[in-house]
């Protein structure tokens, strides 16, 4: 029997905007044995993609998502953050939000090395701008997405036509 | 032989303002070894410390520090966001900024059960204001605070002084 993930998502009306229902994933994360439910099946999805180098992940659920999949696997976790929060040379990368504006994405210069197989994690696939910014840095530096799994998809709102050269992975669709 | 974890810092001067030297995580986060090898250290602290049932990690490197330790343990992680981002009924603490200013942290009402023992994580503890805020916030939700673990104390920056009714574990002092 699969494990029953959506027991552990929250929705919320009327959040951020009137007449958006938000996915919350705070308490699967706060439950231990979601937590490590999810993270096995992104460990067992990264493995089925052949295997990756490193695991990045956008500001910042997606750090949230990312970290125990990367310490599962025994390899690094690198964060794409929000501008000016990264100390050091970086790559940018505009991208549209959700709710209106522009947001900027960077990794540090240095964060992947060429050929690395990546695999990107975040909490929820949406209108796909931020993890399309995401992919972008990535092959900037010579890294290769290899796959990109979230908990949720929102179906509806199909991100996943920004990102048809990749890989999907979702746990629960809405 | 200890790990060489400080062989993973990078030292950036004047950053985020001038005078200050930035103790830059995100080398040791990138290394598999370096980031597997903390998260033990940090997991053999809690126990160490009689074991704990949540960890809580302020926004957003908390975050890196604390979700593979939560997993580890096989038990749930509880984010402190900045003000707004979450979605349902929350508790708030304001803090005083390092550099200037007043920041709110926020933690779901129902994140942490009356009686639950908490181990908190961060990067960094330079000023402590932002985990006196996150010690508040568990406090008042009925949590028992029984450690505060950090990859790195700036000793120079007595954080230390306001936090002397916790157990606090630092990897690296500098």
């Amino acid at each position: 029997m699969t494990f029953d993930f959506k027991k552990y998502i929250a929705a919320i009306p009327d959040f951020p905007e009137p007449g958006i229902i938000f996915r919350d994933v705070t308490p699967l994360m706060a439950d231990g044995e979601a937590y490590a439910a999810a993270t096995k099946e992104f460990v067992a999805y990264t493995k089925a993609q052949g295997g990756i180098d490193v695991v990045v992940g956008p500001e910042s659920r997606g750090f949230i998502v990312g970290g125990p999949v990367a310490y599962e696997l025994g390899i690094g976790f690198v964060p794409a953050r929000k501008a000016g929060k990264l100390p050091r040379e970086t790559v940018r990368q505009d991208y549209e939000l959700e709710y209106g504006g522009i947001n900027t994405l960077e990794m540090h210069a240095d964060a992947i090395k060429p050929g690395q197989r990546v695999l990107i994690t975040d909490d929820l696939l949406a209108t796909g701008g931020t993890i399309e910014a995401t992919v972008k840095l990535i092959e900037q530096l010579g890294g290769i997405v290899v796959g990109i799994a979230f908990l949720i998809e929102l179906d509806d709102l199909h991100g996943r036509d920004k990102l048809t050269e990749y890989d999907i992975f979702s746990l629960m669709h809405y």
